[in-house]
């Protein structure tokens, strides 16, 4: 599985999905085109899916929020008679690297989280109407829902049968989401996880696994009423969409990627990728009408969605890039106005989503494993959201008074009221309340600081960065870093920041990327379920996978 | 690895411990022996610790409850000049089974837990005073104390050198309570976790590792002031400390044990081992005085004592019996009245320890990586603390009605006031709360049935059981579970019970067990960490390990 992987996508080009809009209600299809799968090798036969399936379905969600403004329910459904999704491809599983394994768990835990915050974020509450089989991860898919709603007929149940049948767990959320979403009693869980053919009809609903269990008679007319009924209870803001274009993207044979305000260059003996953010290209928008004419091609949205997509490239596409590097260059002040703009506009339904989705991005940066620094230079601009940025990493490295030849001005870092509550972390803390966890009252002193522009001694002092140099240490010291760094064993780094990364209070997304994942990448590299004679590589023989009845 | 390991000691026979009693204080000194490993194949240098050497500080510190209830501070240092110690014996790791590795990191985390705890629990609080190098699980002993202080000479330092140095994680709690318990800010414990040396002198303080940092001339004399000055700020209850004697055991050459109170009985072809625990045998001790005088024999500690000694035999020493069955037999009112005496009484220091004694072992069964099931049968006594087990374990089945030729009294449940209280699981809530997290008024509704004893159509009704079966289904049921069960990977039995079991918030030993460990078993397993040129296996020999560079 090495083919370079792409996450842009369109409508016009989907294989897998359809979605009918219907006013503010948006019926989703899943129709899974079972010889459209992203590598060969396998058939995604029953509505089972592979990334390719995501990354559409990724697609969707984010056009939803930014092209169709208007849709306050989206009904998630099956385009396919008696099944609605058997989860996860088998063989694709199987078939995959370890890592590979690992990067699809996370972007498809990423997808569900995104919907499933739509509704807080968005008012965008979505519904899985379920008909027919809805088993492993497509149960995982109906979980991130709003609202699940099950028919009442022989064949339609909901399952987890990951641990009965194939050794693995229900890791795409599943187990998290029964115990801390759905609050399910933990020896039904235990009872759930462990039943191949899962649960239907009323017990479904006993079981807290679904909201309601409908006649098969009257179930489509019952989800059109739920989603009119949601629909009506919304007070979403509404407009017109915009459009999300293709991004304007070069990629070199040597990896390295060009975009409007994006730069992404790799050095691979040194294991390293260098991503480089520019500031505003452009004015504020001079009024609302002027941010909705500008659309996707705004400096805010822009730089989200080219940041995003290099991030993705690089997980996907450089597995032995073990260090990103963040590096800004533009005028911090043109940045914070840009922000202003937006905070100042929130309730309209574009400024929102923008800001919605920095909010995604960002922690989409926080668990991406890699280990991350940033390098705030003389003429760089981490003020406001970029400033989150250098708390995202795991290091920050600030240049100290003049460096010879450079003309630049002098590096600062300038807060933003966003720092203090419009961007969140998985833990529900916003990472200056995250770092500062054991001095509190660190943040308060910094909310008084908004808006100065604050030179390295006082980014230093103020705890807000993790070193500075001078013109005499800075490149000797992030050499030697960046090559220390290097030498030490990814699993380790990985493993390690998963653990210094998220202090404080767990949430259910903590838990997912923290523990669940955790739990699932252990299983995943033990024989008994991706050894030969493991049961995923056994899988539809007939042959039980063979296990090693050592408990650990 | 495969010799039967012993947990039953005492200090006649402790190779690597002493302890001087002085008055409130006790003066804990590590002097790892370091040619007494508990295997053959390495050598304990530098205070470096095996399981042999953690099972004499878990006796230690269980004898400090109950033999020394005087000691209010106990001063944990090293035996040995320049070192305090080096943490986890390396070769002992590098030639270690996985299954060994990774039980011998859960009980070291537990008893780092019981002594932290200890402060809380008991009153005792623990000082790390740390000279000379402090490295890896020697800092991490130390992070689980209550006061961290250290010298300030050239060659003490605290340090977690796993990640840099082993390509393992510091699993034993560190990069837990670096982050949750110490507080530091993250980047800087990036630093701190890839820094081979460590941190010492005042940085140490500034960057939370440590409380105080004292001149080397004024190291001792500070030290005892400070053990001074914490028990005179201590309003434990003291006494009289009892003897805790040894266990009366027998081990058959089939596996099964048999204790005063407990049974183990092994099946070795269907992995399973059946415990049985037994109601009082005598009565309730008739004064505080008496209480005091039956000292170890009496019931509720003698049945602690057993039933901790049989889950820890199995844990270490019978790898392949993957489901614990839980049953009792005895009479619950007989139960209830030694529960509620040392309830009563708990401002008395024995009956306080015996009730803490039963919420730490209830926690370590909470943790035991086994599929774990009770059976309430007819003649069983499921009250009070033992109706704990029926929430701890993963499912609960009970007879219903009559059962042909079986005239024990029928099978009921009763509930105590220690139901709602005093035994939190490791997410501070109890194992009640946690059942019923989806419907918190069941908590309160169970309430009100405390000393009713519940049939099984009411235990079932109030949500307290799995299943119910009457003498037709029964024994088929139960048959075709355990062979089910039986039947699955471990590994993914492991997983899952992993993420059922602590639904609700998180806390420190949640995050150990859960997030760290899991992370920590992943790397265990990988081969830059355990393959034959990784770098456990390369320690020492001046050659890094070979790594995979690949980021997963």
């Amino acid at each position: 599985m090495t083919k370079r992987i792409e996450f842009q996508t369109d409508p016009s080009r989907y294989k897998h999905w359809r979605v009918e809009y219907d006013g503010d209600v948006a019926n989703l299809f899943m129709d899974v085109n079972e010889d459209a799968g992203l590598f060969d090798g396998y058939q995604l036969k029953l509505n089972s899916y592979d990334l390719g399936v995501d990354i559409e379905l990724a697609d969707i969600v984010q056009r939803m929020r930014f092209e169709h403004p208007e849709v306050k329910v989206v009904v998630m459904q099956s385009g396919k008679e008696k099944v609605f999704c058997a989860g996860a491809n088998i063989r694709m599983l199987g078939g995959a690297s370890h890592a590979h394994k690992v990067n699809f768990c996370k972007f498809t835990n990423e997808t569900r989280n995104t919907f499933e915050a739509a509704e807080a974020d968005s008012g965008q509450k979505y519904i899985a109407a379920v008909k027919g089989a809805c088993a492993g991860g497509g149960y995982e898919l109906a979980l991130a829902c709003n609202h699940i709603m099950l028919t009442d007929d022989s064949s339609s149940a909901v399952s987890l049968p990951e641990v009965p049948l194939l050794a693995v767990l229900p890791g795409t959320g599943g187990l998290t989401r029964v115990t801390d979403k759905r609050k399910m009693r933990r020896d039904l869980a235990d009872v759930f996880c462990s039943l191949e053919e899962g649960v239907k009809g009323k017990r479904a609903v006993q079981w807290r696994l679904v909201d309601e269990v409908i006649a098969n008679s009257k179930f489509d007319a019952t989800v059109v009423e739920r989603a009119k009924e949601f629909a009506a209870a919304s007070n979403k803001a509404t407009g017109k969409g915009i459009s999300l274009t293709p991004l304007k993207r070069t990629i070199n044979d040597d990896g390295s990627m060009q975009y409007s305000l994006v730069e992404v260059e790799i050095d691979r003996k040194a294991r390293r990728a260098t991503i480089t953010l520019s500031g505003p290209d452009g004015d504020v928008p001079a009024s609302l009408d002027a941010l909705h004419t500008q659309g996707d091609q705004g400096y805010m949205l822009r730089l989200a969605r080219e940041l995003d997509d290099a991030i993705l490239q690089l997980r996907l596409n450089e597995m032995e890039v073990g260090l990103l590097v963040f590096r800004t260059q533009g005028d911090p002040e043109a940045l914070l106005a840009h922000e202003a703009f937006l905070l100042e506009n929130k309730a309209d339904w574009l400024a929102n989503e923008i800001l919605a989705y920095w909010k995604r991005l960002l922690k989409r940066i926080d668990v991406t494993s890699r280990s991350m620094i940033a390098l705030v230079e003389h003429g760089s601009c981490f003020a406001g959201v970029l400033a989150e940025l250098l708390w995202s990493v795991d290091r920050t490295y600030m240049m100290e008074d003049e460096f010879e030849g450079d003309n630049r001005p002098l590096a600062t870092i300038t807060l933003s009221a966003t720092n203090f509550g419009e961007f969140p972390m998985g833990n529900a803390l916003t990472r200056l309340e995250t770092r500062f966890l054991g001095e509190p009252e660190a943040v308060d002193v910094l909310k008084g600081k908004i808006g100065e522009p604050l030179d390295a001694e006082a980014a230093n002092e103020a705890g807000l960065v993790t070193y500075i140099f001078d013109d005499i240490d800075w490149e000797d010291e992030i050499r030697i870093f960046m090559e220390e760094r290097a030498s030490f064993s990814p699993d380790a780094m990985t493993g390690m920041e998963a653990n210094l990364r998220f202090a404080g209070p767990e949430t259910m997304e903590t838990r997912i990327f923290g523990r669940l994942t955790a739990w699932q990448n252990w299983i995943f590299i033990r024989p008994n379920a991706t050894g030969p004679d493991g049961a995923l590589q056994r899988y539809g023989t007939g042959v039980r996978g063979e296990y090693d009845m050592n408990r650990v």
